[in-house]
């Protein structure tokens, strides 16, 4: 397939990842986490996120969303979150299957939640007819390429003890948030009063592998027995592992999405003053979010996939990966651009 | 860790599968299974179980089976299966939590159903105070180590299909079985009549991979949108294809059943004339069961580590596994021997 | 309890359908709706609502509207609502865990969902990430005391219908809207298309009684085990199934909603000019939305019961019921009138 | 329909509480129990079952014992049960759709529970892979009409708190029970160590009404949203909550269970000596459990409704009601000889 710009998922594996796979491939491991390479990463979490963190691998965002989710709410509880999350449009209703929870959805300019749009949610607790508010969900960086500063975290996670709730963080691109902020994990996350996060890998290298960190403690309480029957388990659980491994322990996450975010800025500066081009969204991270006319958009993805994000709108979304390269972008928009010249 | 005898998913992977995921690092694939290696895995499995199977890759047995059983029942209807079904003891209520259905257990001599054992199962249709059985599940080769025969599994499917239900096999270890009766996959599961069919591979030398083949393919009408919402869709889906392709193409799936059933042969042949070691099931694939005093199997468990599998019997399981070596078994054997002389 | 406008559940039983429970009292009748005051409720449901309609009685209004959404959608199918509708807000999100779907609703001004707003959600066929539209459900009268016309009701089921999606209607309060549009249960429902009505009983003066009627009799193939397992099974079925006869054969249904629509507009009569009170929908039915000073409605609530409905607006909700009294009326509005006086 | 002896709940409405319905028919009350009746009537539930009892009031026996099971366990822990428990084969998998959980089904020999048996259940502790047994339920009356004295339930109570596990009570027919016994429901129950208990009414003459008692109110914490969720929260609650007040403050509870006592008394030695007859299980409460020449009762099914028990071997039961005569029986017991005669 032709390398293009529709998701930093259709990149491959890190070389240095792969190369941990292959180094674990010795000898005998026990199985579903018991053996030594977790023990080592579960303690190289913990220098990224705090002692107190616990760790576990699961196989993908869905599944590390939906057992997030279920470890800070039950099925009466309803979990508080943006429109355009991942986990309320993208998960074919996972959480409501699996959990079994409302999510209460608000409208937002940018993707973001803030304390005041939270408010409006703030309702009806005690009163059993309503689904008692018991989480928030954020994503960072946004859906839409954006970002929450760590004091807008600060002040979520806040609003959310304030209430006896708990702060959730979808991470499938924390790395680039990180890059972007200049800030550690544990500052965006352990720090800031977040509970649990969902920790992505694929997006930014991996070839499997996305984790669920417990910044609180207590919320892990039942979880091995939630991820096992929220068929979350894997048996070889090495390879899971030693992929964070490579991933955390020498810097490869700062490495591949630093890359990624400067390549969206290329590209960002590349077509930000082409003619019909209006760039929608800040370019925060790595996704570059364009107004295009129809006729180009769609001529456009004859050559390249990339997804539609509003179709009403004409908007689509071009995203950088770990291993976009200049020359992808260089010809991507003289494609680009040869299509609006020609009209 | 040491090597032993706990699980064939202590192993690692094949070096063939790593050297197939290593292959198709290159370039941009589609997400989701979009791309071009799972159609040509598709393929490749449609040589193995008929050009009418439907096939879809997810992560684990515990996934396979569980959206398998969503495939066949709703939850008000029942699935059948032995007392000692994976499914039933070892998935921690998976079906329950994400089907909602009932397991209608059954006790057996030898962790086989029979078709006089089901129809003992076989009361209430119509009457909406039981849960209406509706499929029928079986594992080759099963929890204990022993074969079902092609001409038993018929006789289940047309039980199964006279009754308006499906026969599922949870084929976690289907190539030790086809290796064992000598028979093709197509053999033991679409002629035989079965309708679903979860298809491993962790446990025969791939990292991370299983699959849910639909003979039937009318059951797969919905499964695309329950495999997401059941958290199984992977996104770089191209490295679980992959590595079936590696496992079915040429013959990789025979080489290293073929091996771990040899081994527990020889473990049997062993281990069987041992004073105070009784073998309790046939020795039919890659598991040898024996029936050991508790002093010396709890003290051989402080050198190996092995599941006691009945404690209160004090059975104890060993599974031998595709890179088991003979070395392994005569050490393994003489320590045995050793705790046995010693008392 | 003093008499107020808390709900026009605060009301007790009509004696017409207390007479009816008396009545048959008599001697023994089979259990679980297979007794003949069941058999001929149906037949009497088959006069209101056509010959094709399907009928069940259950417990309560939660009950009917999450049975009828589980008749029409499994857990990878969403329901598109109002974002106002009972099953929405004040369920505590009973589909969500019963049924396991996505609700997706649109903000409205009135309650009413058009065909315009169900359009902005139909997106995304065949896209496995995103929960498929399969149903719509409206609210006759609506939570606001609002109507949809017949055509109104058509539209949508021509809509649903065109996109392979259902129609459900909660009429909690359907003979409410009958008569304010002088139109016959069925001109209001299996002869504008729709598909599945939750049809009320309690709110209209039965003591405990709600229905699920299939005006799509395929819907209903695997209903009787669903209402089971989803714990509306009645044993002494005949009491539900009599106060329905009661509340049909008569007119009582069309007496009671008459006189509770006529007290509202009663009741709106004498409050419209009242200074400082604004009524803020149309009185179509039997309840009377008003907004006012928070320092009046908080002291009235001392006085009555009754809800605020958006008390970041200061609005509240009045209900009329089949036994409300214009001395009822003129009570409560006399103590209106004095708070606002005192002001 | 002919009076027979099918189910105690073929029966209608002890006057008493037709009675008690009719006078609460006056004015308005709060619905969703928050009104002076449910008050009221929790004070008298005090009474029977001790201060610390928290009640509530629920439509049906499936209803009761789904809520209290919800109230125990999470979806991946497990229940133990006797295999012919109501709870795990006539509520056609109603646990597992709204609670998740596995039911631990045990074979007995008359319906009930031991130490011995359950303890074969107490594995695995502390393994992810087995659903974490949590909670036991018993049933009082058994299925099969048989009685656990109070010393059994308390070894029971006992057990499952020495494993953290707690114990539940389907007491559809505890007032039975309790006349059989000549002990309170107090000593039954929460003086026994039982947790939760579900109280029936229905089947010794009540309209429709049962209730979830807890006795130990921790494990009531979140029950009234999950009883909301559940779809168990009745509006004109009142309804309920007097049904049973007629039931338990002047004794009818124990006249009427006396009464089909007496009845099953009456019914049983007028059968025990006639041939081809066989009481298989001992008649210590309302139910006669028979073994027949299968000629015999099908013929008989024609004049009377009553359930096979185990068609298999031929077994019947025969239930008496409130409402049972001697008459009834005379009249039966005739029909029963005349069959048996003419061969």
């Amino acid at each position: 397939m032709k390398r293009g710009f529709g998701s930093d998922n259709h990149s491959g594996i890190s070389p240095e990842v792969l190369k941990a796979i292959t180094e674990a491939n010795v000898e005998h491991a026990l199985a579903y986490g018991d053996d030594e390479y977790c023990a080592r990463v579960e303690q190289l979490f913990k220098q990224h996120f705090g002692n107190q963190a616990v760790v576990s691998f699961v196989f993908n965002g869905t599944g590390a969303n939906t057992l997030a989710i279920d470890a800070m709410v039950r099925s009466h509880e309803a979990v508080i979150c943006a429109e355009t999350a991942h986990v309320n449009v993208d998960e074919c209703g996972a959480p409501q299957r699996i959990v079994g929870c409302r999510m209460l959805t608000i409208a937002t300019p940018d993707g973001k939640l803030t304390p005041e749009l939270v408010k409006t949610r703030l309702h009806g607790f005690g009163f059993e007819h309503h689904s008692q508010p018991k989480a928030i969900t954020i994503t960072q960086s946004t859906e839409l390429g954006t970002l929450y500063t760590i004091n807008e975290i600060k002040a979520l996670a806040d609003l959310a003890h304030e209430y006896g709730m708990y702060l959730h963080v979808d991470g499938a691109r924390l790395a680039n948030a990180a890059v972007a902020l200049n800030r550690t994990f544990k500052e965006m996350t352990a720090d800031a009063g977040v509970d649990v996060l969902s920790f992505g890998g694929t997006k930014n290298g991996l070839m499997i592998g996305e984790s669920v960190v417990f910044l609180n403690p207590e919320l892990a309480k039942d979880y091995k027995y939630r991820r096992k029957q929220g068929l979350q388990l894997c048996s070889k659980m090495r390879f899971l592992a030693v992929q964070f491994e490579a991933y955390l322990k020498d810097g490869l996450w700062r490495k591949n999405a630093e890359h990624s975010n400067r390549m969206a800025q290329l590209l960002y500066n590349k077509v930000k003053d082409v003619p019909q081009v209006e760039v929608v969204y800040p370019v925060q991270v790595n996704g570059v979010f364009v107004k295009l006319p129809r006729k180009v958009w769609t001529e456009l993805q004859k050559q390249y996939f990339f997804y539609d994000w509003d179709i009403d709108n004409d908007v689509v979304r071009w995203m950088c990966s770990f291993d976009t390269t200049e020359d992808d972008i260089n010809n991507f928009v003289n494609s680009l651009k040869t299509l609006i010249a020609n009209g």
